[in-house]
């Protein structure tokens, strides 16, 4: 029986638990596979480093050299980012391996061409700890629910931006304090643009809503707005609604089915909606499917070891494909749905106005919803010195219907400001 | 390109939605397998009721002849129970064709051999549906998690238990009152043995048990318990501790990794654990595993058409191995650790006793729990004229040690009976 040999392109918190998996738990795997699996080869940035558990002679700084090798079997991608992930992956295919990747940014900007090269090389591309980390859902949406239709899935993607949220709505903290604790805590990073303004979670909405609906999409298609504008005000808000801040990732399909949407930005959900119980830098993706209905998946969504078990997981797969001179399913595309702008989407807002405290306010602000076809659920006024918060909850309008809405109420004398506008999902 | 042909036995509220779905969905289905896929016969009972959408002439009772034709690709049984339906799906096999089966009952009293069948055939056998009805969690067990090792599954697999235990949690309702609530509303069947016995979850919890620990693990190995004599005051006493009662199957390994146990009972959890707030006829199953941690799954554990959506992913996978000439995973049974009885389970146990309200009462009781090392964590007693009302909550203790400190409980005069004895899970 020969020995699966796989290249490991990566070595940081998330390859050095692969790494280590692979040894402890080599006889399982082999078990698992039929057949034993063996790390042929570690490529990293800086050679002097040391790797407990990783054989010397494995590692290598040329990873471009590594994936050309003929006797690599499987490449682990984790390195991440665009270049050199991209090539490096391409020329695995070149080399017939297979590939297991969890790379969320590469495989949103431009999976149909990974997924190309794949089948034309006849391997396997899999991508399972690119979403949401150790909690199984690529393969879930791919294969479970291939016999179902999706109409939605709603998820917490983004586990750094969960806890800032969670820290404020507990503590009552602004951004800038949960912010703080959480780079303290390790569960940000030094620079964390990437997952406070949305980037991460979009990609992640991109990866979903293709195989959601069987659609290309990349991230340049989702909407994002981050959560650096939400304010401690904003959450108190929510907790008076019986609500609370979290920032989504929502994949739709239009009702008449011809369309579908993904988005990111922070949303008002119902305390009572599942997804509002997920504390901390967990992640939850909530699927909703024409016949299996409401479905939730739960679980750590990054770190080292959970991260390693996605990846562990897919590779134990594409072996057991390459044994078996099969592979798994590819990409599916073939419902080529438009992909539509955040104008056509129709959900419901929470807008915060400070406006002057006087008679016929209130009045003037409600033919301006009207007039731009937004029907009002709630109104919730309150004085303060002179002036006065406005707070409306709308019933479901479109995008469009509601910026317009906003821009006509900026032009009002008195309405001195929009505090805030946000969405309101999960009802 | 060839059209798969698919044989389906019973016609049932899950087999009528299999019909359904792939007449509506035959496109996407074809899309997704890469073929198109058509109903070729009908198995039911009663061959004169009106089958909307049905052709008649697919319609047969002679399932056996069915399953005996040699251009079946695919058999769906969804008639439920050990025989006929095992000499189908063996016929079936002997034919070529894969399987796919939503019988819990069946896979847990013989799922080996029929593995056995499937993989001499050289055909699969997939039964997602079998557990949790549409939750994805065979598949992630099987696959997902093919790289990790599962120390633990803590499920809610029965919804109409769980309807019930909710009830009685929400309205103080006794279990018979809310029985009768759930047969009204459909939701427990006429003679609900197999549900409030802890039948139906014991079958899914072997199932479970053997994918996540590649052990075979029969119904038979499994402890059970009902829920029938779970009283209110069981649930009073849960609320005071802020936990809630539901009916668990627990799939656990031991400590040293070398023995494994499944068992379904009611159990009392805190409020904070997920699976507490698993309402009505959901179902949930949290996982624990050593790399990717604790993970929850959750969704509709039964009805119509959530069974087809994960009896139609199911469809997808084998179709598509059909035409690729593979198969998916077997079998994983090759750890074959040894399935231990209850005595030798590790838990907490809330016990309430009823004693005569008299000094040294307590002294006594405590130093029978001291004398079979049952360590006390809490103790709460209640006076009422005359005698009193004894709860003792123990700290970790083996199933053993907690049956021979009630036996001698119940032989102390002061000791008037044992009210009710339960385990507290998941902390």
């Amino acid at each position: 029986m020969r020995t699966l040999k796989v290249a490991l392109l990566g070595c940081g918190v998330v390859g050095t638990e692969v790494a280590r998996i692979m040894t402890t738990h080599a006889a399982d795997l082999a078990a698992r596979i039929g057949a034993p699996v063996e790390l042929a080869g570690v490529a990293v940035r800086r050679a002097n480093r040391p790797r407990p558990g990783i054989p010397d002679e494995l590692v290598t700084t040329d990873a471009a050299e590594l994936v050309k090798r003929d006797d690599i079997d499987v490449v682990i991608e984790v390195i991440g980012g665009i270049e050199p992930a991209r090539s490096l992956i391409l020329t695995a295919f070149e080399q017939g391996a297979s590939v297991v990747s969890a790379n969320k940014a590469l495989l949103a900007a431009d999976g149909s061409a990974l997924h190309a090269a794949a089948a034309a090389a006849g391997a396997d591309l899999y991508y399972e700890a690119a979403v949401a980390g150790a909690i199984p859902l690529i393969r879930p949406l791919r294969e479970s629910l291939a016999g179902d239709k999706v109409n939605r899935v709603l998820g917490i993607v983004n586990g750094t931006t969960n806890f800032i949220l969670d820290k404020m709505d507990s503590t009552g903290a602004g951004y800038s304090e949960a912010l703080e604790e959480a780079t303290a805590l390790g569960y940000a990073e030094a620079d964390p643009t990437a997952d406070v303004e949305g980037f991460d979670a979009a990609a992640k909405a991109a990866i979903l809503a293709g195989i959601a609906f069987h659609t290309r999409v990349t991230a340049a298609d989702v909407f994002r707005e981050g959560l650096t504008e939400v304010t401690a005000a904003d959450i108190a808000s929510a907790k008076a609604m019986n609500s609370v801040v979290k920032l989504l990732a929502i994949c739709e399909r239009s009702a008449d089915g011809s369309r579908v949407t993904a988005r990111v930005h922070p949303a008002m959900i119902p305390r009572t909606h599942p997804l509002a119980n997920v504390r901390g830098a967990y992640n939850a993706v909530f699927v909703e499917s024409e016949a299996a209905g409401q479905l939730m998946f739960y679980g750590p969504g990054a770190g080292g070891a959970p991260t390693a078990s996605a990846v562990l997981g897919d590779l134990v797969a594409v072996c057991r494909n390459k044994l078996a001179g099969s592979t798994g399913p590819g990409e599916s595309a073939y419902a080529q749905l438009t992909v539509s702008p955040m104008d056509g989407v129709v959900t419901r807002y929470h807008v915060s106005l400070d406006v002057a405290d006087k008679a016929g306010v209130l009045a003037q602000v409600a033919t301006v919803f009207a007039e731009h076809g937004v029907s009002i659920d709630t109104v919730r006024q309150q004085g303060r010195e002179g002036d006065a918060s406005l707070v409306v909850v709308t019933h479901r309008a479109t995008d469009a219907a509601l910026s317009a809405t906003v821009s006509a109420l900026r032009s009002l004398d008195n309405v001195r400001g929009v505090a805030s506008i946000m969405r309101v999902e999960g009802e």
